[in-house]
């Protein structure tokens, strides 16, 4: 794994990427093959290296919502394995077949127990993607609203 | 200002509180006071001391979209001072008479760079609260969709 190219690392130096090397490994997925599902235990980070990955949650386990498609390399998710209480939020497929760097959590918070600087690039990085996310999500809100009120017009 | 009380600094010894009672501003703002619009340039990030404080989006600059009231002290806003771009993405209105503690950005920023340990800490919390947030803002998405639907049904 090129480790610039994923985004949660964006501002590591050529140091900070060594520490990462050994412990990244490698998955592919079939088209259609779920990654985890909503409430499970997460314990992994995933990035894109190549193909396409969808992330969906559902309205009283019946009607399959869509939140987003994730295509370019270097996009992550599975970002609930970083915050406590560590469950993810949303269940993630493959969207088509797809090659991802796997990053178990364990060995990124040892790593970043010894060396707080790389901590702080993480969440950094993190916690913009969140307010990236945050911001589409209240945008949705907005059409949603607007077609609500559409709707309640005819 | 007690630093442990603002939750954005959760996390923190007494080591790391002393770094930040030299520059922590107090205000007050009297019920209705606006203290920032959306899009406007975010160089403030504050704490509640007391009183309660709107955070509200607009649609399309005429329908006033409220997202949520914090009450309790310890509740901060005004993140996107925190995270390029630095603008906020909601604007913030005094719900009551309101005590305010005021971190500036360029102050907070000069701890970190000496110290990253602060920086992993506070960006974890703002992490924290960013998924927080993002997890509320999904359900509602799922209560407006939910809604239409059955509008739609009638």
């Amino acid at each position: 794994m090129n480790l610039p190219s994923c985004q949660l690392f964006e501002g590591f130096s050529d140091g900070h990427n060594e520490c990462f090397f050994d412990f990244i490994e490698e998955m592919t997925c079939d088209q259609g093959e779920w990654l985890f599902r909503e409430e499970d235990p997460a314990e992994k980070l995933y990035c894109i290296r190549n193909g396409a990955v969808e992330l969906v949650t559902s309205i009283d386990n019946e009607i399959e919502l869509p939140i987003t498609i994730l295509r370019s390399e270097g996009n992550y998710f599975g970002t609930s394995s970083l915050i406590p209480p560590y469950t993810y939020s949303l269940s993630a497929r493959a969207y088509e077949d797809t090659t991802l760097a796997v990053i178990h959590r364990d060995k990124l918070m040892a790593q970043i127990n010894q060396n707080p600087e790389l901590g702080y690039i993480i969440m950094s990085n993190l916690a913009k993607t969140f307010l990236d996310r945050l911001k589409e999500t209240r945008q949705e809100i907005k059409i949603h609203f607007k077609s609500l009120i559409k709707v309640m017009q005819y």
